[in-house]
């Protein structure tokens, strides 16, 4: 790849966190301008993925776009937050059906700001459409809803993309769009050119996927419309820095990207809670170019000679050779 | 139901084990006829899936239909072998063209044998199409494979159904087909029309599946072609006694079969290593015959009240109190 | 058992609760007073465990006490917030030692509740003291400051038992507290007599225990101090309704409590985050009832033989016909 | 470490391997004398592990004597093969009183070859001792004779060492010996100066554990007396190839020996079913000197330095500085 990488990040790794424990926060909360300024201090980042309806009192859209060109950022992408309290049922599934068109009010906002900024999509993450316990919910009904609410956005902004991020869990105990094949079997039956996936590497790991193979299924369909990185162990979603725990499936993973001319942004969703967010964006993208560099001294050929028999040990043995110098 | 509901067996549940550490087996090893045998002797079962080839020296077609006319039972299925040693490294999937032919001719001899028994299906179960290590393998090379072995065999035998019976992993350390979502995307690609899925209660459990969502977009796909159960602690193929650790799931699974009218055999895929053989099919089909008890008594319309609220309390209290009586 | 089996709940169970999505909360928030008075609702419930300092905008201790008395309810344990912001980085084992201090005379103060409200215990759940990365701490430090904490407030109120809920993970990525037999090793090496163990039912199951083998190994080490129960899908802790997946391993708990004579409270520890926090509790208040009637039917000496030679069908079989009725 | 670091490994590494579907083996059984000799042919090797009874038809101590010595082997540790079939209910929790003694007297003979070979340790991996259904065992009746068992051999060969291998399941649902705690315990019951614990890498890690954690409490207890390595998906004990998916927390693990002057032989315990087990040796050891050049270069001041704030990035950033070069 000639044109240089570009990098990318949730804006939201900037925020601060609560959960059900600390209910106080990790940290005194930040409006959007102050994580904006964070992410500019960040030694390699281009753009960001922004939170709908924006986070703090007041913040104009003009005080956005200062802050974005004081620090060198644009906009990826949009996330309209489906997920907070009114939509603790779920959004395109909650069985009110108010709340749902509240929902698909608030995507329609997002996708206005989407052309505000230029962006590239509206990134839909519904994390409350769902269910938690066995007989809860009417499994037909909540599918189809799943996959009618993410058509009918898609019908009313045939202009704009639409990714959707699946997840296998949290904050429900099991998601609706819970693994690549089952959004990809979605985006089939909605038939809409522009809804495709948002693969994010950690969500796929604890899957139980190997995100390479995910990320070849969905290309292959030609929905790979974005990506974000962050790493965990394997049992649940921990946001941890890119690379701080599977080095390897990540390196993988970006082959994966490469070997099919996939150039979008390589992003970063992770959640600091305890960590210095810029030290966290650092740290990781230093990472993200120690496989840029891995990348370009892989040896392609013996590569795939070696899967071409299936030969593990000789892969193994040339995807460490090339990441670990 | 007005029909008497039928019980079905892999005829493995019969056999005795080895694995990599009592390579010597749990038991002396037994011949089909003696696993049709042991068969007969469960209390209530009608039909049983045979692997083939046919376990055990010089096994005649003619001596295995006696025996299941003795035992009253009829072939529900034909289960290819196609995960022993020369498919180490897959079937369908192999490196090896010779290999995959081997496949190929093997799962037609099973057609045959399907045929001969006037059976409902080939199984197909290529526990060894995967991979077990990053960087091994390409995955689109593989998935295409995976997909174009089996739409092959469907094109090869018109007349017979496949069924393709999905898993997480076990032996490979990730199988191609790995999930209801994954298996209905290769079903969709190939386009035939007698290529379903037989689902496995356990393999959806501890892929992370709910079940009866499992079946849901199964059958709303058209393509659940039979089904088994049995229990695990949700991290591995346990195949212990159905309803021996989540009988409210597996109650949930059977009211979604009969919800949508769902007629088929009810099926056991348990591997009783250290257990008497009979006792555990009967102890299985003894809790199946509670589970259909409590269909009945199953509060329908309450219960439908409380999904479309997404009541899970309402909704949980009408199940338990058909369940525990 | 003659007497009358007491129920119990961590007020925290009639809380509303946010996460790090729905940062508004799933509900508005409620005072110390409000959740009482919830609890109060419950049809058979007679102590709660309360979180200290005291939820709620200068909610004084005789408020509390009328509370308490008009619902009938009594205090069974205090425990403190030892997993704040301040906390985040640890209570025993914060790097600061200024932290440190704070977290001991939180306890220290939470002690003095319990004198207050005549209750049983200090209950410790230092769910931020552990780590989130490889090399983050140094794991002997961390393990020694674990230790010495709870052991110096142990001996700063010998007249107090303080019991210590161990969970594998949740807020940091590993506690330190993991599992019943890490905690047990802990408590010998303090050598106090007025430590024991709060086993959590779910987080056993989990974290890849059998509940009622760590409720052996705490009773047989006589550290059994309490007990509370909920449900999960054993990879999270989801804090489920008691029972709603996990019935038979439940029954197995109560039963390994009931043989060994342990007579104390059985507590309830469930976030019910989208359900009616008075109907969660009801249910599973309902279905631990219907388990003491199991108890009671229970053939013991057919289980005690099918134990003896680890007869797992027949011992099956014997419990599923307790519990099923 | 000025002296040269020595390697080993289980000679189980080198055999061919059967599971339950693969009944007729990845590969031609192999005698323990080929084992040996393949052995031989990896290139950094001094040590191996030898199962007992020796795998082979009349093969004899002497031919066993010259295989080492024609491939300049020595013997670290001899493994009683206490999981086979007559074991299937448990070695040293048999309910079958003669089956223990059986399990006794192979650990004797075993102990008799420890001392023919001037090896390091009886190697105990009791791996049919536990459960796997609810309800099937009397726990405390289950884990004193755990102890029990142990305690005897220790008892009968005071001048011999003995390892425990612990392992949270596999073969068994649930193995007794689960958990670096679980089995410290154990030892601490004992009071044997000469019971100590194996670490296998990979079975602390699919049991939850932080393998560096582990090796750090059982040092602390005096009781590391053996460890292996190989890697897993942390969901089954895959037995891949060392530092083939974590191998930054194998550098962990390695740093954590390393700090405390642990300087035992460093052994592999991988399971190449579909591999060549030379070069996957091969592999696995030309990793684990590239983790002894990262110990050279490692910060160590920087890495307490930020260890002691609980610093994640920056330790990290060291970690990964010294591992990627």
């Amino acid at each position: 790849m000639t044109a240089k990488q570009r990098y990318g990040a949730g804006i939201w790794h900037f925020a601060t966190y609560v959960d059900r424990y600390a209910t106080d926060g990790y940290g005194p909360s930040r409006t959007l301008l102050e994580m904006i300024d964070l992410a500019g201090q960040v030694e390699d980042l281009s753009v960001v993925d922004i939170n709908f309806p924006f986070v703090g009192q007041g913040v104009s859209l003009s005080a956005i776009d200062q802050a974005l060109d004081r620090n060198g950022l644009k906009v990826i992408g949009i996330t309209p937050e489906i997920y907070t309290r009114q939509f603790s049922k779920g959004a395109f599934t909650n069985p009110d059906p108010g709340v749902r068109r509240l929902a698909n009010q608030m995507c329609n906002e997002a996708a206005k700001m989407v052309r505000h900024f230029g962006a590239d999509y509206v990134k839909l993450w519904p994390g409350q459409d769902g269910w938690d316990y066995p007989f809860q919910v009417d499994h037909k009904a909540l599918w189809t809803a799943s996959v009618e609410g993410v058509a009918e956005l898609a019908a009313q902004n045939p202009d704009l993309k639409f990714v959707i991020e699946y997840k296998p869990r949290e904050p429900r105990v099991h998601m609706s769009y819970d693994s690549v094949a089952r959004t990809l079997l979605a985006i089939e039956r909605m038939g809409a050119p522009n809804v495709g996936i948002l693969l994010d590497f950690g969500h796929s790991l604890y899957g139980g996927e190997s995100p390479a193979d995910a990320a070849q299924l969905a290309i292959d369909h030609g929905r790979l419309f974005g990506m974000d990185v962050n790493d965990n162990m394997r049992g649940w979603d921990d946001d941890l820095i890119a690379g701080s725990v599977h080095p390897i499936e990540l390196f993988e993973f970006f082959w994966t990207l490469r070997k099919n001319g996939w150039e979008g942004v390589w992003q970063l969703d992770q959640f600091p809670f305890r960590e210095d967010s810029v030290a966290a964006a650092n740290s990781a993208i230093r990472f993200l170019k120690r496989i840029e560099t891995a990348l370009d001294r892989l040896d392609i050929e013996g590569l795939k000679a070696a899967q071409a028999r299936q030969d593990a040990v000789a892969a193994l043995d040339i995807a460490r050779s090339a990441l670990f110098g």
